[in-house]
């Protein structure tokens, strides 16, 4: 079990952070989050101690997670490589998510906080965030945008067989739903969301918000992934050359892929994040300063976006459907360090099935892009270890699938 | 890894066999289940050798599964005693139902056969075949049972993600699909589907069956489950003292249970199946000759039973919706060594979400009522292990909790 996260602020220097967060207003964020995590957010310290009933959550909900070779897949693709897989859709919750909400959750109990509320698109960050409080016993109170409410019904009833209370927004529950429901807004976004989310936290006394992505502690609390990867590869002698995640707000790869950049360095041959090219944030956005938020609300951050106005098609892989990604993720994609690599959800969705037929492994359609990657790496390299993460598990995303099957 | 299976049969003398099978023809098994196999069946041997590849497979489906100690729970329910969990919702089909499946198929690949045809009801049985055949390089075809085709939307889905042929029943591709059609049987059942299985297998060569259940080589098959936790338990230095598991056919409790009370016998407080009160084979059903299929074709075997033409209702257990149960644990709770305990649904599903809440762990419905007996068992006792088991998830049995939430 891993003992310390990998502050990923650390990786950076003093000089590179001021410039990516040149306007960022950290005071705003104390409102919505426990001071402990802040102090995380803002901390030059290269570890943080995980506290002993985080790691004892951890265990519960399948950490670590098993890192699996590929055998038959490399079998069907007549490939020298070595395929080695992170299996985060092993998960109780289905995916990485409970990784970060878990911590965000047990500093909230520490501090006295009572609930959670939070707001959720498609459902995995509400699901973690669910099973998160229920874990550390707070109450939690999901917010979901309500055309992915009346779509994702099994994710809904997953948020309340963990006891959440889930409403689909906008809501009357709140005066920034009520507004949006007179202006005829019925369908919801994730900002309309948030709004409903900051205006009860900022009322409610004793909640906090349970961030899912982009934030730097986000990032850190997950790289407990990348951390058992290079224990996992340590423990077999084997030295990873190719490592491949995909990217949505970028917490996932940031947990998975940094510390490994962080460890092995340049003995790594290529680091690729994979998204999709209807959203093709990191292949063809600009890299300036952007609102993280879809309205143009919050700080300005240093990050490749499409534009905080960029309204994303819909696509299975809704947690890739983001228009920018997290700063540090997009540092070192901006210094040559990481790259990106953009594919179409047809090709994503049968490389998928693919891994299906030989492993069994069903996986998130954001993964899927990244199991179409491993499939183009082995068409290109010769007996290199390829490390690739599965962020979730597609089980209740099998309706997805069925129009490519 | 377990490297050889406990023979179920060699658990009982020569004698009591006989008993048991006195009407049994095993020259018809033949037709349909690989040679191999039907070996296995008639098997006194104590000792079965587990082949490199079928090991292989079970590592690639997530064996060994996880004995998870539920601290929480044990909280929840303010209980002395220990509650272990062996989780076969972990497996990457979400059941049991794979651990049988793989030594079918292999075994038939081993000896020529090229395809898998097999029934299911609401589709545990046929995904598990479904990734069996794949896995091993057969051709999976699945008749389903139309009601549940309709039903099941999700689990349709899944057999084709695993490349599986999946065709309602009764249907229009064999004979006796069409005259069930023909007499206005639309919605099918599980001795439809079996009869449409059959026929094809007799006249496709090269085809075996998977069964799912009821068959001692099944169980014995399964007994890596109990002989898993043998080692878990004994690895920690922990001795058992009451064993849970739910009865369908009896397949997966056969192959956790056996294996125990083969290992410990007295030392064993109480080894408890469950069931439901609407489906009462073993608190309510008769000890004595009837068939195995729903319609009264093939053998008599010596088991509990609520008679061949019991018409069980609709429950959201459907695992356990069989009105019999296999020889082998009927056998043993005939001795009293095994006793069964029958509880009312909404009681099971309440306590199934008692354990989501506790420790994130969704269980399928079927496992509902092992968790209730566990509540029971706390209530009675103090400071005793308890071992139970889980036969799989319920992510996709979500819908079925809807109702209790």
């Amino acid at each position: 079990m891993i003992n310390q996260w990998l502050n990923v602020r650390s990786l950076l220097t003093e000089e590179q952070l001021q410039k990516i967060y040149k306007y960022e207003e950290v005071e705003e964020y104390r409102k919505y989050h426990p001071a402990q995590v802040i102090e995380h957010a803002v901390s030059m310290e290269r570890w943080i101690g995980i506290p002993e009933p985080v790691k004892q959550s951890y265990r519960m909900v399948g950490r670590q997670t098993p890192l699996q070779r590929a055998y038959r897949l490399e079998k069907a693709w007549g490939t020298t490589n070595r395929i080695y897989i992170k299996r985060e859709d092993t998960l109780s919750n289905g995916s990485f998510k409970i990784t970060s909400a878990l911590p965000q959750a047990y500093y909230g109990s520490v501090e006295g906080k009572t609930a959670v509320i939070t707001e959720t698109g498609a459902g995995q960050t509400g699901v973690a965030a669910a099973l998160a409080a229920k874990l550390t016993g707070l109450n939690c109170k999901v917010y979901m945008v309500r055309s992915s409410y009346e779509l994702k019904k099994l994710r809904v009833l997953m948020m309340k067989m963990y006891g959440a209370d889930v409403i689909a927004s906008p809501s009357d529950q709140t005066e920034a739903g009520r507004a949006f429901l007179a202006r005829g807004e019925r369908n919801g976004s994730i900002a309309f969301a948030t709004s409903e989310v900051l205006e009860e936290i900022a009322q409610a006394n004793g909640s906090i918000n349970i961030a899912g992505s982009l934030f730097d502690f986000v990032l850190t609390y997950n790289t407990v992934i990348g951390l058992e990867v290079i224990e996992q590869l340590t423990s077999h002698n084997i030295e990873p050359d190719i490592v491949i995640g995909c990217v949505g707000g970028g917490s996932s790869f940031g947990g998975f892929a940094l510390p490994l950049v962080d460890y092995y360095g340049e003995r790594l041959e290529r680091v690729i994040c994979t998204e999709s090219t209807a959203i093709p944030t990191l292949t063809k956005g600009e890299y300036g300063y952007d609102y993280a938020d879809g309205e143009g609300g919050g700080s300005k951050l240093l990050m490749y976006s499409l534009g905080y106005d960029f309204r994303p098609p819909a696509m299975h892989a809704s947690g890739l459907r983001y228009h920018a990604a997290a700063p540090i993720v997009s540092h070192f994609v901006n210094q040559g360090i990481i790259e990106a690599q953009a594919f179409d959800e047809t090709e994503a969705m049968a490389s998928a099935i693919e891994l299906a037929r030989n492993e069994g492994i069903i996986a998130s359609p954001e993964s899927s892009y990244t199991i179409n990657a491993i499939k183009k790496m082995c068409r290109q390299y010769e007996n290199r270890n390829i490390v690739a993460l599965l962020t979730g598990n597609g089980q209740l995303d099998l309706e997805s699938y069925g129009g490519f099957l």
